[in-house]
């Protein structure tokens, strides 16, 4: 599918309509279908054990899929999350985390993808999502370049 | 299953372990395998559109089903959640958020339950979970009663 | 909601569009946004460990979803799963299994309930699933009452 | 992580312990934390509209995790499912599906997977799943080459 906004312009209208949104998370690239969204660490989401709170890895998985779904409709803020599921598969360090998405669908009501998540520098992940997005039937499409 | 922590009693041991987790919940009834939980409402959760954000009522599900564990295995601070899965069914009011839990299992090392929520005096839930906790196999459990 | 269908026009309107469908299945209660459906025992559904298999319990949980949905929206036969997923709690008993679904919404493009399994006379489930169904934009509603 | 059997050895097994169950399944690569699993097309899976049923595409979708699974442990006919979630994304092909699982972990305990389908010579994927098994604590581990 054709991309239609860049990392820039996302992590801009994030800030726009959702102000404070992007001050934990760093977009660090986008392609159609897919993004990379890392999460930055602070001492406020730990939990007891040391590890990352699980609530902070589902917003990363929320908002990861949210960055790749708007590199693909555009300035679309009234999508949202219908269902979201994530497996907690190893403790994360407390380090930085990165997410990858990967879109598996974006139809004209629903958008599906799953999303991997690692501890900055580990080759396995710490946990796994999918996460579904209703997407308005009408859009406030901008003018697409 | 009998219960070992009254609201109070898990109140007091949420805070201990994790502080400031509670100041957004209250636990308003605890039973056998059942929690009744409250999050108090606040603006720093909406999103765009006006609605209560999706991490807060993932929070909100992770936090009903451990005050329901916790009233049945006692104070214990290492389980953690392995796995939750939520659907977002309507927008929430700008209100505060109710979450019944039901446990359907509490094994040796999982325990199982369905959360729904409901924003406050609404009788349609505007989400439902459920969660997976992973309990450790060397429990702390402390003296009971 | 409404009820437009009972338990015995669903049975034959599944057996008109999906021959063999209720084969296995006994509709045994239907009421607004409620099913209770039974699966029939039989011996090739069994696997290793002489449990009854996964996949009979989630063709089950997907089964009284659907019979729960088409109560409500009549004889509609292109409503398609999106989206199921499924606990399994207890191995079941060599026996019926009994499925009681709740409907949490049924809106003009999804229908998300949770469905409850028991093997046939225990009281504690031995499976949980969520199912969700997406409901054709233009329906083929049948003149109802 | 190392892989214990490979293709033909598991389809033995598979065949050894849940007879038929391979009749319509063919295991066709496997290393070590993924494998490719092709479901043979057959009339009896149609459902309304023409498509493969939901519940085909879960016992696919089970079926693939358990091959990657018995490649890493080995012969141990009693692991069990213990969560399958699946998102129905297009209707499948009147065709073969095609389904490729990765691992994400093997631990002592439970093993998690994503499992993504594909109608024989499609690029988009029909359905994606994660699964999960229990792993018995006393395994009948073969001696391992």
């Amino acid at each position: 599918m054709k991309q239609r906004l860049n990392a820039g312009q996302i992590t801009e209208f994030l800030n726009e309509v959702f102000p404070g949104a992007m001050d934990r998370f760093v977009i660090e690239d986008v392609s159609p279908m897919r993004a990379r969204v890392r999460m930055k660490y602070s001492d406020y989401q730990l939990r007891p054990g040391g590890t990352i709170s699980g609530p902070s890895l589902m917003t990363l998985a929320d908002t990861g899929l949210w960055v790749a779904l708007l590199a693909i409709i555009g300035r679309e803020p009234l999508s949202v999350t219908s269902h979201l599921d994530i497996d907690f598969l190893r403790k994360p360090a407390p380090a930085d985390v990165v997410a990858l998405t990967v879109l598996h669908k974006v139809g004209k009501r629903l958008a599906v993808g799953d999303v991997l998540m690692y501890s900055d520098g580990e080759d396995v992940p710490c946990a796994r999502a999918s996460v579904t997005y209703a997407i308005p039937s009408v859009r406030n499409d901008p003018p697409v370049d």
